[in-house]
Order: C-alpha cells, then sequence, then structure tokens
C-alpha cells in the first residue's frame, strides 16, 4: 500500500509500538498490536497480545473501545486471525463490535488462522493491508520466518576474538568478552524459545544455559535447553538443573534438531554453538542471523569460532549482510543475515 | 593548563586544524599549525608545516602577519624549535618579529630542537605552555611517540573474516573486504612513512604495495616499501617496480627492523602481515596500533590472521582498547591501541 493516508500511517505506528511490548513473551504466537479509533476518528481503544493463551491484540482494543467501537476503524499489525484456539477468532469480535473497517500490516501467513480478511469482507467490512507492512514485518521478523519455512528461526551467537578465536587451546573460553556484552547475550537469550550446544560444550564449560538478568537471577521465562550430540551428559551437569527444562537430541542432524524443535512449537533457536555444531547448521544452510560478539583481544591459538566449512579458496567464503554494528562496552556486537536474493 | 582562557583556546584550536593539513606529508617532520594575533587580539597571521624542507608554521604565520605581529601573540601547536635545520630556528624569527607572547600546546620532545622556549623567555617575551594539549598530542601523536620512545610508530593492519581467516587454504586472499575498506587503507598508507610485509606475503601475493587513489593511480609521495625475511624476492617482484623505493631486510627480529628504518627517519611503520610478521611484532611488544577490516564473512578454515603468540589459555589473551569502530561499506573498520598503564 503505497499510498496510505498519513492518519492510517500513525495509527499503524502506534500498534507496531504497541505489538512490539510483546516480544519474548507470547510464545509461540507472534507479536500483536491494535488501535481503535472511533467513528469520528478518535483513539478509543488499544492493546497488545502479551502472553499465550492471554487475550488477543484486537480483544484487548475493543474491551477498552466498547460501544465507541461501532462503524469505527480497527488498525491491527497482523491480519486478525479466524481460528478458534484457546481464544475465540478475532474477526468474530470484530464484526460482533460492529466495526465499519479493518486495516492490518501484514497478512497472516498461518494457514490454520487466515481466511480473516475475506469473512471481515463478506460482512461488508472495508479492509485495507499493507499499510506500514515493513514495520510491522520486522517487529515479527522471526515469528514470521519460521512460520513461512515451517521451522524455527535460527540465530548463531558466538563471542570471539578479533582473530576469531572461541576458546585457548586448553579449551578455557571464560570471559573472551565483558560485562555488557554478557548482560546483552542474556537478555537475547530471554527472547528466545530455545538454547541449543553441542555435547562438547557442556562438558568442557559446564554451563547452566539459562537466561539470567543483571543481578545474575534466572529469569522468570525460560528458554527451552537443548544438547545435541550422542555422547551422555553427566547427571551432575548444571545444565540439568530444575532452573528450566532441558532436552536431549542424539543426532548429528540440524535439519532433525530443527524438526523437534518445531513439534514443539520453537520459533526462535538461539544456537550457542560450539564450533562444531555452529558449522554443521551453517553447512545445511540453517542459519537465519550470525551475532558475533567481537573482543579487541587477540590469542593466535587455540580453537576456531567455527568448524570447517568445507571452503578451499577465497571464491568459498559465505558471505553476509551486515545488518547492524554496536559497541557493548570495550567489545563490539556485529549482526549479520543471510544475502537477500535478489 | 587548567584555566586557560576562551580566546586562547580558540586561537589554539584553528591551529590545531592548520596543523592537521600537514598530515601525510611532513615527513620525518612533526605537523605544526601556528595563528599570529596582533597586540588588539585580531588575527593577521596563519600558517602550517606543509612538507619537510618548506617553512615552519611559525615561519609562514609571521610572513602573512609582517609588521602587525609586533606586540603581538603566537600560538604554535609544538614548542617552537631552537634547532637550525634545512630551515632558521623558529624562536629567532619569533623574537626578530618582535611577539610579545608565545602560546604552545606541547613541549618538544626532540632533544635536538628544544630550548626554544627558554631562549624565548630570555629575551622577556611571555611564554605559556599546554593550552589544548590533549587536542595538539593527538594530531602529532604518532610523531610524538615515535620520537619519544626512539623507534617508528608501528601499525599493525590486517584484513579478516569475522572468523578471524586471511587467507583460504590455498592461500588465496583478494578480496576478504569490500572497495570502500580497501580505498581506506590506500588513504591510511599514502599517511605512512614505510609499508613493511615478510617474504612470504610478496611471494604469494606478489603486492605492489604501493599507495594509490581511488583511480587506482599511485599518490605523488609513496612510503617505502620494505619485505622482512631471509629468502630472496624474484627480481620480477611487483615490489621491485620503480613507483616507490624498496628496502630488503633479512632478518627475523623486529626490533633490527625498526632500528634500520629509525635510521632512515621513519616515523611511522605500517605493517601489512602476513600473520607470521605480524605475530613476531605483537610477540615483542612493538606493536602500537592495530587496525583490523573485518568482513560479514566466514571461511571456517585456512590462514589465520596472526600467527602463535604462545598464549595457552584465555588468560594469556592479549587485551587492548577498542579505540573506533567505523563501518565501511559492507565491513568494519575496528582500531584498537595498547592499554594505557594506569
Ligand atoms: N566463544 C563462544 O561463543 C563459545 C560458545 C560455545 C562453545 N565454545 C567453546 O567451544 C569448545 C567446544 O567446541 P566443540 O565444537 O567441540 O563443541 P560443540 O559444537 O558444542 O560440540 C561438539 C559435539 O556436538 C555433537 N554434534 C552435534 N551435531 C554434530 C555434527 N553435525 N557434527 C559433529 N558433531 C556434532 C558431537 O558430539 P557427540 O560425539 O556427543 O555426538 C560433537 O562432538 C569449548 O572450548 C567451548 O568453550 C565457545
Ligand atoms: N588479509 C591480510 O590482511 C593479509 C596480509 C598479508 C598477508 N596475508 C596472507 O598471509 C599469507 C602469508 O602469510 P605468512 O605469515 O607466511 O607471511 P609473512 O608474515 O608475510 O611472511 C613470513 C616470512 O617472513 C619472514 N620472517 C620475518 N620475520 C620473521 C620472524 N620473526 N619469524 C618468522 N619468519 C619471519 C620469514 O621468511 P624467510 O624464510 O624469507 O626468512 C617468513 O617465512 C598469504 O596467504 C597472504 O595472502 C593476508
Amino acid at each position: 500500500m503505497k499510498n496510505a493516508s498519513p492518519i492510517d500511517v500513525a495509527w499503524m505506528r502506534r500498534a507496531v509500538d504497541l505489538a512490539a511490548r510483546g516480544l519474548g513473551s507470547t510464545h509461540p504466537n507472534p507479536v500483536v498490536g491494535c488501535v481503535i479509533t472511533a467513528r469520528d476518528g478518535h483513539p478509543v481503544g488499544e492493546g497488545f497480545h502479551a502472553r499465550s493463551g492471554g487475550p488477543h491484540a484486537e480483544v484487548e482494543a475493543l474491551r477498552m473501545a466498547g460501544d465507541r467501537a461501532r462503524g469505527g476503524t480497527a488498525y491491527v499489525t497482523l491480519e486478525p486471525c479466524n481460528h478458534t484456539g484457546r481464544t475465540g477468532p478475532c474477526v468474530d469480535a470484530l464484526i460482533a463490535a460492529g466495526v465499519a473497517r479493518v486495516v492490518y500490516a501484514v497478512p497472516d501467513p498461518n494457514r490454520l488462522a487466515a481466511g480473516g480478511a475475506e469473512k471481515l469482507r463478506a460482512k461488508d467490512i472495508v479492509v485495507e493491508q499493507g499499510v506500514l507492512e515493513a514495520e510491522a514485518e520486522a517487529v515479527n521478523h522471526v515469528w514470521l520466518h519460521s512460520v513461512r519455512v515451517g521451522r524455527p528461526f535460527v540465530t548463531w551467537k558466538f563471542a570471539t576474538t578479533l582473530d576469531g578465536r572461541s576458546a585457548a587451546p586448553d579449551r578455557s573460553s571464560k570471559w573472551i568478552t565483558g560485562e555488557a556484552a554478557r548482560a546483552d547475550v542474556h537478555r537475547k537469550r530471554a527472547e528466545c524459545d530455545a538454547i541449543a550446544v553441542g555435547t562438547q560444550t557442556v562438558l568442557t564449560d559446564d554451563p547452566e544455559l539459562t537466561a539470567r538478568d543483571e543481578q545474575n537471577r534466572p529469569t522468570v521465562r525460560q528458554p527451552l535447553r537443548v544438547v545435541v550430540g550422542d555422547r551422555d551428559i553427566p547427571a551432575t551437569a548444571r545444565v540439568r538443573n530444575d532452573r528450566a527444562e532441558t532436552l536431549l537430541l542424539p543426532t548429528h542432524d540440524p535439519a532433525e534438531v530443527l524438526r523437534q524443535l518445531d513439534d514443539r512449537q520453537i520459533r526462535h533457536l538461539w544456537l550457542e554453538g560450539g564450533p562444531t555444531l555452529a558449522a554443521a547448521f551453517l553447512r545445511a544452510g540453517l542459519v537465519d542471523q550470525v551475532v558475533a560478539y567481537v573482543a579487541p583481544a587477540l590469542l593466535g591459538s587455540g580453537f576456531s569460532a567455527v568448524g570447517d566449512l568445507g571452503a578451499e579458496s577465497i571464491g568459498q567464503l559465505r558471505r553476509f549482510t551486515l545488518a547492524d554494528v554496536t559497541r557493548l562496552g570495550d567489545d563490539v556486537r556485529l549482526t549479520l543475515t543471510p544475502h537477500r536474493k535478489a
């Protein structure tokens, strides 16, 4: 929608901001924001989807608007659902409230939930799609990607020296990066649905793999912990403690890992390595984002940040798009995404 | 000088800006800027040192000021020299012009040239030091460092993938980084006095090691090319062409390399590697700045950006201060400096 009115754009921007408040807590659902304006154009309700099982954004906003929604407009970041899950379909709620117009940004990629727009049109409601679509895509990109591709979105995170080392020759790796970078990792862990490592990282580092806050306390919501590999993990391993659920996946096949996680409705996998498991995902073309924490330090020996990818000459370099560069204390975080197919 | 007047600070800032115009062309001299204000405080002359053998900043500024310098103030970024080189001592010119006051930012670290301030005071000229000292230090930091430590300032430059690879297994390395990064390297090469590589880099890559402009034309001033190592270089190697001078140094001792270059009045050495030569300089503690061009790309195999530094565990990590992060096209340039001793 190229020529959206400034008023529609303004309310949709508000709806996107509302949607973003749900980030990290709606799993396995998308984030959604909604604004209702009355017949005279004044805002009368707003809402966002705060957690799975809780009310959808539209229902929240309609509840606030009450009778004033009649003849008004609903702005929703995602096509209203037509699916009876734990809550009734949002399209029915919009129809019952008597809104005259529904403006949404992104079509619902979910076959189960889609069909919302058609049902609204059948009730003579004016339906428009595409206002602020890029922004609404961005706030939901992990969820949208995972539903469209039919597997979890995979972020590979690693900490490295400037010369690409993730551990010293004696396998020690604590700490390459500083506090600000480590705090950032915990914030990002908390937004994911699962954290995976290979068995060797568990055997070497004995990480707890929980998301913790600035005071090192576990956050309320904990991602699923996933250990990939055939070897058994000691009963005393910290990854087996009761602070979060743990899944052992005795396989070497990244696609199988993602199938198992998809069955558990994992939308965002945070892959923490080590180098061997990361290389397996990269070779399989199953990394959707790379987040590298680079320390201003040199090691000159030890373990490389990533295992063999089969490259023989420089032409086989795997290039990414540099999506973001952020300084975090003494370290730098680089975010890479695969090249868009032109 | 903590309580410099705003007027003094303003004129010194102008002098520092003037000094910066000489960067890259005054070798082996420092950059210097000068502003002269008349008795009534109005600016009447300014100048900078543009090239070795050319007039010093003070002389330029006094020439512009003429008689109006009498009873006025001279602002100079570096203590005026008291040394008869290719030009007469600047202190004599200031005395002859009849200035009443000389304000300078940084004391001359050069024993041959120093003593300027005393000679001025002996002639009843008011002399003040320290206005905007940090800024004036910064613009000259390479030259000051080299004179104080008694050897060239060493910048190690490397291009690397995010996983710390500087060449593929078949030794190919063109091109890891993109055009913007390579143009930046040429600009920085042109500001240095010498470019060094190990013999292996010459044998593998056959680089020309000249500074070239955006149109790939050699710049007017060319740094000395230095090849370090015992093996002979083929007569057909591009580093032997006549576009710049070339020095072959059959040694493995970085300190010896710097001694030889100091004898030739090299103030800034741009060390381009490869990994073996860079590691030797790092182990010897002879790297004063690291400039890394990091490409958003992964290789997973090939040659590491730096050779063995003797580290066994993570405690032996060589940490630096992250002085700058700059995005250049698709790549990122990180500038590292050694930790300041507290
Ligand atoms: N700096 C960082 O960001 C970071 C992050 C994590 C780890 N590390 C460091 O990395 C080191 C461990 O490295 P690593 O690469 O050995 O650890 P890893 O990738 O965590 O574990 C490797 C193990 O994963 C299993 N595996 C699963 N899929 C595989 C596949 N497709 N191919 C091969 N093996 C597969 C194998 O175990 P089975 O034999 O059990 O099947 C393999 O031995 C430690 O020193 C740790 O400190 C650093
Ligand atoms: N990406 C980048 O920024 C970059 C930059 C430069 C090179 N490279 C790549 O690096 C590769 C070459 O690596 P390299 O490390 O072999 O090259 P290098 O450091 O240029 O050359 C190594 C040679 O330098 C001599 N040398 C001088 N001082 C030494 C010392 N203290 N210890 C040991 N040797 C010393 C030795 O030669 P003698 O036997 O002759 O004495 C040694 O074989 C090439 O593939 C090149 O493309 C990449």
